[in-house]
């Protein structure tokens, strides 16, 4: 008998808001492995908002996810079997391998990571690419002095927790801005940020100003549309956005900017990025996010669908803004 | 019998449009020159669209412009008395001097200019602040190699002009963008522009991708609002965007960008500035300037209004886009 796995395919394309019927689960055959190859048993699968943008055909900065292949993503795992002197079994690694229990790869794409003091699913949020996302976008793009004021939006995500946290590290006042009640009292209390907005609460022009009173150095942007906007004008001179999401739009929502001439007469920077085309920074921001996550300085949270079959389910939620810290699915 | 000047002075601030009655024309004394003081007499006036800024009483990057005040503008004319060692009667000077036919300074803010190959209304342009506004944007914002298409918003103007033949000397694709034919032909045929879009047409979308088949690697942006939206849809990956202008909206009109998705997606960098906050690149940048203008390298065109009391309508002319190149007052 073939040994199978099972895992997710994209089955249509999403017209507007994501279906659960856009993903179809299905089994597949393992195949043998060939010469330099490594059979990974995923413990762990990555979701992230990116993920929204290769469904659709759009012009993108990626090729499109392609149709009744498996969904991609990041996954954390562990070596099963190995035709690869780089790798044994039992070795814990990260890799790209897709919405799926297993998978295959020749080794270049696997990452060999340490659990002693970091834990295996952290590699996929604060050690992994939402961390280096925070790690890039602070660093590289804000680069904050000290009192500076860093706002951030989707602030209880993964990349947000980071960005605030590690804002307050250089000595910089955090302010988040978050969906509910619940998500801002754990910026504050538990993350450490100086305040968090709640952008569901209908004042945001009141609570943005008393949030941020000395004006906005930095903005790390991952949602985009209304409150980006309002951030835009409340802006200092000479202040930063590093663009990194625009979550409020990837369902084809209008997410026009009216403030645009704050970027003007504050002669603002702007600038877009990939975490994933700067990977000279990786192992510089890596060493330095496991170090802080190892030591209890950067704190996360997850949210764990419990099986594969979960996993449409929690990543429309995660588009939706369910998802409380880090989604993952959990496989084994 | 005490001297006089006229001089123009800022009567009220504009509700939407700028209207002649915005202005008053008075006549003034001229004080004793005290120890170290000089007295000028302008032959040029120059007008500009960040005049307009200046107006409103909106936070903008500089203090407004005091009622019942000389309204703020450069000035190039000549030293008619001096009590300063450094100038000299005969001197050619330009300077902040307003919109007046006289005024003194204490020298700080006035520079010696050489009109040997330089006629002295190119030093309010093309070897000016209009200039080193191109310059600035172009080199140290957009830093375009060759090859890449560069797109410049009112390509007419002193600065958009200047912006695409500095772009052609780099060995780029330049796209101007200005209103109706006349402007156009121009801009192509006299400027050397590889393009050139009437926006006015009616045929933004098609004409902008028939003018720039490559997509868009840079964009010199004075004015705003839907041209801009358009530009930035077609942006190639890492595109720059210089932000000098967004005269659409100085009048309070919504500019709102529809296509800031691609500010994410082509990883772009956008910077808004002011050209006078980068000192350290003037002597450079004119000593370039100048050196262009004089062999006759780089071409500018002049709107000249008669005398003092036609400065209102010019200027209200400027924002309205029916100067043709530089717009200057000539008052001797």
């Amino acid at each position: 008998m073939t040994p199978t796995f099972q895992r997710i395919v994209l089955a249509s394309r999403p017209k507007g808001a994501v279906l659960p019927e856009n993903f179809r689960i299905e089994t597949a055959s393992l195949p043998e492995l060939k010469e330099g190859e490594v059979l990974v048993r995923n413990h762990y699968l990555s979701l992230d908002p990116y993920m929204r943008g290769r469904m659709s055909e759009a012009k993108s900065y990626a090729a499109s996810q392609p149709l009744d292949e498996t969904m991609i993503g990041g996954t954390a795992g562990e070596v099963v079997a190995s035709n690869n002197p780089k790798f044994s079994v039992g070795d814990k690694v990260v890799g790209m391998m897709g919405w799926a229990e297993m998978g295959v790869d020749d080794g270049r794409n696997l990452r060999k990571v340490d659990v002693t003091h970091v834990p295996l699913s952290a590699y996929l949020g604060a050690v992994g690419m939402p961390g280096m996302t925070a790690w890039y976008g602070l660093n590289q793009i804000i680069a904050p002095k000290a009192g500076e004021t860093v706002v951030v939006t989707a602030a209880s995500g993964a990349v947000g927790s980071a960005v605030g946290q590690l804002a307050k590290l250089r000595g910089c006042r955090a302010v988040g801005i978050a969906g509910g009640p619940e998500k801002c009292a754990y910026v504050v209390n538990e993350l450490g940020f100086d305040a968090c907005v709640d952008y569901k609460a209908g004042n945001l022009k009141a609570d943005l100003l008393a949030a941020a009173p000395n004006g906005i150095d930095g903005i790390f942007e991952n949602v985009g549309g209304e409150v980006f906007d309002r951030a835009l004008s409340q802006t200092n001179a000479f202040a930063r956005v590093a663009l990194c999401g625009l979550i409020a739009g990837y369902n084809g929502e209008e997410t026009a900017l009216r403030n645009t001439r704050f970027l003007l007469t504050n002669r603002m920077t702007l600038r877009g990025f990939i975490v994933t085309e700067h990977m000279e920074f990786w192992p510089q921001g890596l060493a330095e996010l496991g170090m802080l996550v190892g030591t209890g300085k950067l704190k996360y949270r997850e949210s764990v669908a419990p099986n594969l079959a979960a996993g449409p389910e929690a990543f429309i939620g995660l588009l939706q803004g369910r998802n409380f810290g880090k989604q993952l699915v959990k496989l084994v």
